[in-house]
């Protein structure tokens, strides 16, 4: 195990109805309130009113930065800090997903920072400066962004999705109901549980050794989550089968999984050249390339590591390590398509065609060539990216 | 799963070698330490040295309160909140396991508490004032004393061993070195570890339905233990040994497992007894009881539980949820014996005289008979109590 930092002072308000509570964390900061949301979906499901009724009787004045991409954009980045400046707000209330977040916490930061959005997203985790408070009210089980300091940015202008963070980007308090995610759709549930999932194997597959506390809580939270998307997907009501998702997501990603295992992660830099590029869902990239990015990774040095957790996230009985290891890949693959994720790339709109330039950037703007668990160059990821192109079989 | 809150923010520094970092910690609370520890421990290990080196270079003014015993007394307390109270002390330096932490918190506390400190105790969990900030080295795996906001205080007078606990006696800043355990004996690395592995079971086994995230990371944390404590029991120097009992014993009570799962703990009321009235390690006393407890418990409505524990624990390969129940508490009491850890009464010096007394105190003093995931009355206690006479078998 190596040295790490673990400091994530996140007030987590977990749980039914809590919004009574907003107007007292809110005044901490001021009376000047940026609501930052996405396409609307909070307003269909009455979550809008109920947030602005708080804030009307709480005497909050408030703005909006309405309109948040699925892949946030610097664009939309600036709108925002420009409000913020304008007219002096006092915090940020991201009502959303990892999107609405993200681009809310690039929002604070970038209010403070002398320089364009875009710059501060290019200094990447180095970014040391302050941002305005941030509070937020999570519709999605995913990313994890409600307690960590990290968000990922796009320009669709230069084809670049980067991920940034600091300090003093991470919320203040999060509001964690799980019935906010009740109408969220079978597709975004999966797609959530497929980036939850990722998160957790990310971090799994690194290659510090003596890990065991790390390595065996991210292997119950992918049994949770492996348990619970498909109830929530067949009882979107389900309270508790929300509740695990929902916090699933916010353990996978706020330190505990990754602490004191550095190392780049590697279907993520894969990843956001397919976002970047073609604008798919998150999740669903994710699990399209992590199956074939395993079979690419999976050899006799790095079979126990897979065998581990084809044992203990899968309970596959087969007892030798390498045919094991397959059947857990399969059994990931398998899992993500009951979900109803489509598993090929064209199926999600892409083809070969810009393969060399996405391989080349994925190496461009991540370590994953000397830092992964297992090093990847262009032609690697140019191989894994083709093995997507076909459904597939590793056992 | 229940509503709850999750706000953890102690800075936790893990890792080898990290005690230049303490001035700069210290200097944000000012220059006036009082440095709390147990019988002298640190000084054979050489850890006050380097300590004292630190504040010496950092000019700081130290203070001392030494003699911390295991079972931390409230006159103790009483002494530590004296010293503070007259030299004006900024912050508080607990170097120890969590007995020393657990008084350095009361001490905390009491200098800002305007009454005697056993008052203090008695509001149990109700303290809502302030404290001196608290700052800790820990040296032993085993409470989690370094990141929780709980302590626990003896009155050997009253024959009383009661929990408190608050807000503001959470530690700022805690520094896990996993070097700083490799000379702890074997007993006490055992006890240590039967204490983390009573965190876990107690909040594992509530109530409450649904709350697959918490149970999974404790089954998780559950299996890092019975994985290296063998281990750090064989090779004392074993750094990923020590590290993942160490990093365990903080999780396993930081909320992380008992969120959202109300409900009171079963063996912690009943070993409180054991130490209060016979000062044993408390760690031993849990190990002792805790099979008894489960055999008490095990029932055709509890038995889900027991059988999940059985598989996910230990891996149990029977397929009848009773019979897997009864391996698994087999195993746990098995694996206690095997660490070393002394299984009867008897053997660390208690009978049946007390038992009566004993029993009717674990009622007064928590809420068991109401509230455990079976509740137990006074006769339930002293049936535990007395199974604990002679060795056990549950298959």
């Amino acid at each position: 195990m190596e040295n790490f930092d673990f400091h994530v002072t996140t007030d987590i308000r977990f749980g039914k109805d809590r919004l009574a509570e907003l107007p007292e964390v809110l005044n901490q900061y001021g009376k000047k309130v940026l609501i930052v949301y996405g396409g609307g979906s909070i307003k269909k499901i009455g979550l809008y009113d109920k947030v602005m009724e708080q804030l009307k009787t709480n005497g909050n004045e408030v703005f909006e930065l309405a309109g948040v991409e699925p892949n946030p954009r610097v664009e939309t980045v600036r709108r925002g800090a420009e409000i913020c400046r304008k007219e002096n707000v006092d915090v940020i209330l991201a009502v959303g997903g990892g999107s609405t977040i993200d681009c809310a916490k690039v929002v604070a930061a970038a209010t403070k920072f002398e320089g364009d959005a875009w710059d501060l997203v290019l200094q990447r985790r180095k970014y040391q400066g302050g941002a305005l408070p941030l509070v937020t009210i999570l519709t999605l089980a995913a990313t994890g962004s409600e307690m960590n300091s990290g968000a990922v940015i796009s320009n669709l202008a230069t084809h670049q999705k980067l991920g940034t963070g600091s300090k003093s980007m991470l919320p203040k308090v999060s509001f964690l109901d799980p019935q906010n995610t009740f109408s969220v759709n079978k597709y975004q549930t999966a797609a959530g549980s497929a980036d939850i999932m990722s998160h957790l194997i990310e971090n799994y597959f690194k290659r510090t050794e003596g890990t065991d506390v790390q390595d065996s809580v991210s292997e119950g939270l992918m049994r949770s989550v492996i348990k619970n998307c498909p109830i929530a997907l067949k009882y979107p009501d389900d309270y508790d089968a929300r509740a695990n998702l929902m916090w699933a997501s916010t353990l996978a990603l706020n330190g505990l999984t990754g602490s004191g295992k550095p190392g780049a992660w590697s279907c993520h830099p894969m990843e956001h050249e397919l976002s970047a590029f073609y604008d798919i869902t998150h999740g669903v990239g994710l699990a399209i390339l992590t199956p074939r990015w395993m079979e690419y990774a999976l050899n006799d040095e790095t079979v126990d590591k897979f065998a581990s957790f084809a044992w203990n996230v899968w309970n596959v009985e087969e007892k030798v390590p390498m045919l094991a290891a397959r059947i857990g890949i399969q059994k990931l693959y398998d899992y993500f398509k009951t979900c109803g994720i489509p598993m090929t790339l064209p199926e999600v709109g892409i083809n070969e065609e810009k393969f060399d330039e996405m391989a080349k950037q994925a190496i461009d703007h991540s370590t994953i060539k000397t830092d992964a668990f297992v090093p990847l160059d262009e032609a690697a990821v140019k191989e894994i990216f083709t093995a997507c192109l076909t459904e597939s079989s590793f056992e």
